[in-house]
């Protein structure tokens, strides 16, 4: 079965301001009138909370996962949040904001820890069922501009990983929206005020959501 | 870099005595001057033991692992499992003797929740490496006749499962003893005292591994 909601997935690295922009993106389909739900991988769930703790903070030295592991259960992460929430908002006709989904993995370890790509694609698909967003936003920022901490009191384990890393993993970010450019919309947040980042978002929402949107229950008139 | 010890691994349904089979088998190899680790899977790491207790427990109800996210953490487990555990002991010339390895995915996800087999096997080999046992047994018993609750104060969510569940699971062990002759060797445990399957482990490991136990330092000649 089809769902019949929306998805839009936020994706970047950490610093770029996607929380922000989630949320006010959220903020601003549901004065519209529309059922929405704000959302968020690793964590989304019950599960999912308590995987992202083993994640990013890793407790004792020894409980740091190794890289095979530490994909397994980011896909683990998403089989329950795809199941949980994506799907059963999806299918009562919602429009889901998703920091985060299937593009970071192959961001983050394709590209980053060059994990093979087959295979993450592999377990993407069977993770997400298929389920694919309708529309990506890819938010950039040159690796050495990021927001230090934006999002998170201290950095991270993943955070904390080197530049080298973090530019790997724009390239990955790069190549996938060159990969699908019908899907993802690379929105240039550098020296931007979060205001002018939020009206970009929304402009492309309406300019390639509208219909589906006054399908959904719009209230107003398509344009802002 | 080919592991210089010997990984021995005990298989089966719970309630058919591999938790007192490998500490006894562990035991006596240790009395033969041999270095021994005894282990086992799910949660022989410090990662391990929390994803153990996200798949036994679940905590509250939405957190159960849907049947996607529950084989990805126990192949976490496993990837961790072998990273810190076995490859280091196997390495410094070690018997290891182990509590369900890959062969339980096979049994329990392919047979008994119905996964697509090949990915269970593609994330088997990723996760070890390759690294496959030199001996496993298959404690083996009809469904009907386990023992409830050995090795478990109560039964977990895994253990509640139905009957036809099980024998599912029984008919890949089958299936996997018939295709892995040289390797999987069957014990019938019904109706045998504790000491006499004992006895029958010990005499396959000499028989199969004799050679091989006197170069790691076996201090007994090679019978009982």
């Amino acid at each position: 079965m089809s769902p019949r909601g929306l998805l839009i997935t936020l994706e970047g690295l950490d610093g770029t301001g996607k929380s922000t922009q989630a949320r006010s993106l959220a903020a601003w389909l549901r004065r519209r009138g529309l059922q929405v739900r704000h959302t968020f991988e690793p964590g989304g769930t019950a599960l999912g909370r308590r995987l992202r703790t083993l994640l990013l903070r890793g407790g004792e030295p020894e409980g740091i996962p190794v890289p095979e592991a530490e994909l397994l259960l980011l896909m683990a992460d998403r089989a329950q949040h795809v199941a949980q929430v994506l799907r059963p908002w999806l299918e009562r006709g919602a429009v889901v904001v998703c920091e985060r989904y299937a593009d970071s993995s192959v961001a983050y370890q394709v590209f980053g820890s060059e994990v093979d790509g087959e295979l993450v694609e592999r377990l993407n698909r069977w993770v997400t069922g298929g389920l694919q967003p309708d529309l990506t936003f890819w938010l950039d920022l040159p690796v050495g501009q990021r927001l230090p901490g934006a999002g998170a009191p201290e950095r991270d384990r993943i955070e904390s990983r080197g530049e080298a890393f973090f530019r790997r993993v724009r390239e990955g970010y790069a190549a996938l929206a060159a990969r699908y450019p019908e899907r993802i919309v690379r929105v240039e947040v550098t020296g931007k005020p979060r205001r002018a980042v939020q009206s970009e978002l929304r402009d492309v929402v309406v300019r390639r959501l509208g219909e589906r949107l006054q399908e959904l229950g719009w209230e107003a008139p398509v344009r802002r």
